[in-house]
């Protein structure tokens, strides 16, 4: 509560700078709806718990205060991984986490978050805003009772941080390694045990040796964990979450209880935050990264060619799979494949070859 | 207007689907503020223009009406390039552009469009909403009373159109070529002689031999502008535009007489569309490339490696002295180098690598 009577101090002049997600007081508005949301970060765990936050405070802002937003962290109001039944059930109105924690109300969900040697953040939002991910997106959540929008997006990650060094395909054998949605499949085709664990158990594991090695998101999320005090070789890139959308799940009946304007600006504040994030962990890993590496003594290693190599022809075959597993599926594969080979045709002549001759050796 | 009445008609329907920037009745709001917004591009212009058209009507959406923004394209008004003076004096309240086209009035404002291997699209909007960028923005803008927010993003341009191939340096001396902003000045460095003309004088330009050749910006804008009929070679990549930031300005003393909700609202849809548009490009434009060359016969080639290390070489020297100009200049430069470093950094272990693994022979 603190910080929201801080953030209202700064009055117009962050809102000048183009700051917009805070600013405002709220005086005129009347408040109309009183929402909570549910999310499966730590509260106010730096860009997704902050994300999460910043969404509830520009639907207030935008709407003058006409609609209010309670964040809740993980555990607070109920375990990360209930987040979804609580909104569908209506006892949060809105909830932020990510489509692949959900893949046992269907598998087709983790295409809207991440794909192994899947679409960067630029080509998700193409697909997803522009290129009918979206809609098949809300057609699948429309069955439990809910809206998706894409809320946040973390880039290209990194691949994890590992216990021993990944010389060759051998050392991928037993590894017992936190790896949520399809990467966790393909780990387990080359012989790995992914485990599914919320972001917050993650140190404790890992220190614990419960687990060999875990990915997370990158440098900025990674540093805020103390990853690094447990495991010692951070590895690159992280070719199981290329570009991972974050999401907004709204609960339906709460939606259509808005006026039109009010709906509008829910969905487009998603928007905002969904750019938001990826600009912000554009900022934030670089100087996180060089603060592991400098102050930390992190061991920086890039995936070995024939590693990757393997994981990306298992990628293929897992996704595969995955997408001819029911008609829904296989409507979900058909547009994202289809938008991955365009993706990568366009992006071959424009932000490859142009990362090559701008930085390349 | 009758486009107007058919999007209102639309409904709640492609709200759900999140299209957001539409389809919502405005029956309710009563108009406060009556705007108008004055664009550099035709009016409509695929990407561009109806990009400015979303700005206007997601303003008139989230504010439930209460500011109307009339859009007037290129000449509809005033000519493009007096779009910046219009608002300023406060004859329109917002204008849609690009900050290179102003450089009369600041050469420091290309930092905030384009520069020549600079900063790609997710990179810009890293520098200019988290790394200081929008700050000194305001900074310059403020000046001539008028507020900055990036609306809008093309991503990787297209090298452009050539009538004749650049097989090595010596082709580029005497070339006479539109291309705008500090691209313009590495050419006229190279030998060659840079124009600026408006979008809507190119193809003549071209066809009359007036140039001998031309970039605009990509597959998408190129097709719409029939640019294949009066060049045969369409080279890539666009060194010169690496993630050209589209811009919205607002003249300041419009800006102070809206109450907050509503100043958050305008800043907070330039957001949306700087994001929509490039997620709209980044469709768009492989669709198009594919028509180019499949019905069009037109020929795609690369830049010669040499060619491009030497523009490469120039455009450092460019920028390097446009960021000495003046006190104000030599921030911005300072600011947009240290992004630049830390973004490289970071781009080579992810973005970079990732499509090379991803997409790489």
């Amino acid at each position: 509560m603190q910080r929201r009577t801080f953030i209202r101090g700064l009055g117009t002049g962050s809102l000048a700078l183009g700051a917009g997600a805070a600013g405002v007081s709220h005086a005129k508005g009347k408040t109309e709806h009183k929402w909570r949301m549910v999310t499966t970060w730590p509260k106010n765990f730096p860009g997704l718990g902050t994300g999460a936050e910043k969404l509830a405070e520009l639907i207030e802002t935008l709407s003058g205060g006409r609609i209010r937003v309670r964040v809740f962290g993980a555990n607070e109001l109920v375990p990360p991984f209930e987040v979804f039944d609580t909104v569908a059930r209506g006892t949060a109105q809105i909830g932020h986490g990510a489509a692949y924690y959900w893949k046992g109300k269907s598998e087709a969900a983790q295409f809207f978050s991440a794909v192994p040697f899947g679409l960067t953040a630029q080509e998700m939002n193409g697909w997803l805003y522009h290129g009918g991910g979206l809609e098949l997106w809300t057609e699948l959540y429309d069955r439990f009772g809910l809206i998706p929008a894409p809320a946040g997006n973390t880039g290209v990650q990194m691949g994890g941080w590992f216990n021993k060094e990944i010389d060759s395909l051998e050392d991928l054998k037993g590894l017992k390694m936190r790896i949520p949605g399809l990467g966790g499949e393909v780990l387990k085709r080359a012989g790995g045990t992914p485990v599914n664990l919320a972001g917050n158990e993650l140190f404790i594991a890992l220190q614990n040796n419960t687990i060999d090695a875990t990915e997370w998101v990158g440098p900025y999320n990674d540093l805020a964990f103390g990853l690094y005090k447990a495991a010692k070789y951070y590895y690159y890139p992280g070719w199981h979450e290329p570009g991972t959308t974050l999401e907004a799940m709204i609960n339906k009946d709460a939606f259509a209880e808005l006026s039109e304007d009010l709906q509008a600006i829910v969905l487009n504040a998603c928007k905002v935050v969904n750019q938001d994030m990826l600009a912000e962990y554009t900022v934030r890993n670089p100087n996180a990264l060089k603060t592991l590496l400098s102050e930390h003594k992190v061991e920086l290693r890039r995936f070995p060619d024939d590693v990757i190599e393997r994981l990306r022809a298992l990628s293929e075959e897992v996704v595969a799979e995955i997408g001819a597993r029911d008609a829904f599926s296989k409507r979900v594969y058909a547009s994202f494949r289809s938008f991955l080979e365009q993706a990568r045709r366009w992006g071959g002549l424009t932000e490859l070859t142009y990362l090559q001759v701008r930085d390349g050796t």
